[in-house]
């Protein structure tokens, strides 16, 4: 049915649902849509990807070293993942993506303008989806604090880049304060009206 | 005796000595000039640099994905490694360091300015020297062809940067076409009289 891809990408704080989010909408797009579904994720389950889980725990990793490895990851990720998969009619949903690395890592100190360089190799999503949570409450929805992100003034540093970015760019914001389902139900709105624009015809 | 440390690269195409080079001259400047040094190498022996020895292996990994792994890497190396060095006041000598990057990757397309920019946390060596062969003979002294950087035509290329760079930079280039007494001559002499400057009084 799909003959033309479409890349969705949802980004948002620790805590605001992207796994959650994107694990739902994957499912609705392939039932309920019965469109071709690809789910995947940031940072990748490739060598460079699973390298970064076990880094970002550690605390002394310089931020620049943080942020090449995200953009190396994301290449690959691009290149092996993406790209393949749009080109086969598929509709790729990812859990994470670039404006994570520019919210979380210019919350480090790094200018956004070096990381959108560094990242030069990464295609842009077709619909960036940004989800919305007080830090507060995202920390409250995480059983353990597990790694250096996750401290409640830093996250309120990348809320606020989230929030800064959605509307330089225009992304669309969805809270995920109230139930999973308000959230969820939003978020296929935003998604059932851009497919229809774009593949659904 | 040594009060402020330095830094040290030797840079150059595959089978252009520069690991032997790097030995023979940590030897030389601990033993005859008795100075303290630190001998290290790009890809670094850290995690990132490890998952690189074995991603230069692939022919398929994109190019931009090896260039931001080299420079992750390097920022690791450069404030682990080479800035608590220089802070004790040791003499640094790197088997490889950012022209390295430069010249393979900008020969794999990626342009020199981009390269720069991802690259900008790696400090700058107080001294670059460039070792210089013949890509046939370079190729001849290695035993074994291992990885995808290691055909001719490409090894042209880097050593056309790796010229055009200490050019354009002041680099010295040292040949190593002849004797490895005779190159290891040059680099000693170059070192000493850089040394003798900076931080032999």
């Amino acid at each position: 049915m799909t003959r033309t891809g479409a890349f969705i990408a949802l980004d948002g704080i620790d805590g605001s649902g992207n796994t959650t989010h994107s694990k739902f909408l994957a499912d609705w797009v392939a039932k309920s849509l019965r469109l071709n579904v690809l789910l995947t994720s940031e940072p990748t389950i490739q060598p460079i990807g699973q390298l970064m889980r076990r880094y970002l725990r550690k605390p002394n990793i310089p931020s620049a070293t943080d942020a090449l490895l995200f953009a190396a990851d994301r290449v690959e990720h691009v290149e092996s993942v993406i790209k393949p998969a749009l080109a086969r009619g598929q509709v790729v949903i990812s859990d994470r993506y670039l404006e994570s690395s520019i919210a979380y890592q210019s919350s480090q100190g790094l200018p956004v303008e070096w990381l959108l360089s560094i990242n030069k190799h990464a295609i842009k999503p077709s619909l960036n989806i940004i989800l919305e949570i007080d830090p507060e409450k995202s920390l409250l929805r995480k059983p353990r604090l597990t790694d250096k992100f996750e401290d409640v003034t830093f996250l309120r540093k990348v809320h606020r880049m989230f929030l800064s970015r959605a509307r330089s760019e225009n992304y669309p914001l969805v809270s995920t304060s109230g139930t999973l389902e308000e959230a969820q139900e939003k978020i296929r709105n935003i998604v059932k009206s851009f497919l229809r624009d774009s593949i659904l015809r």
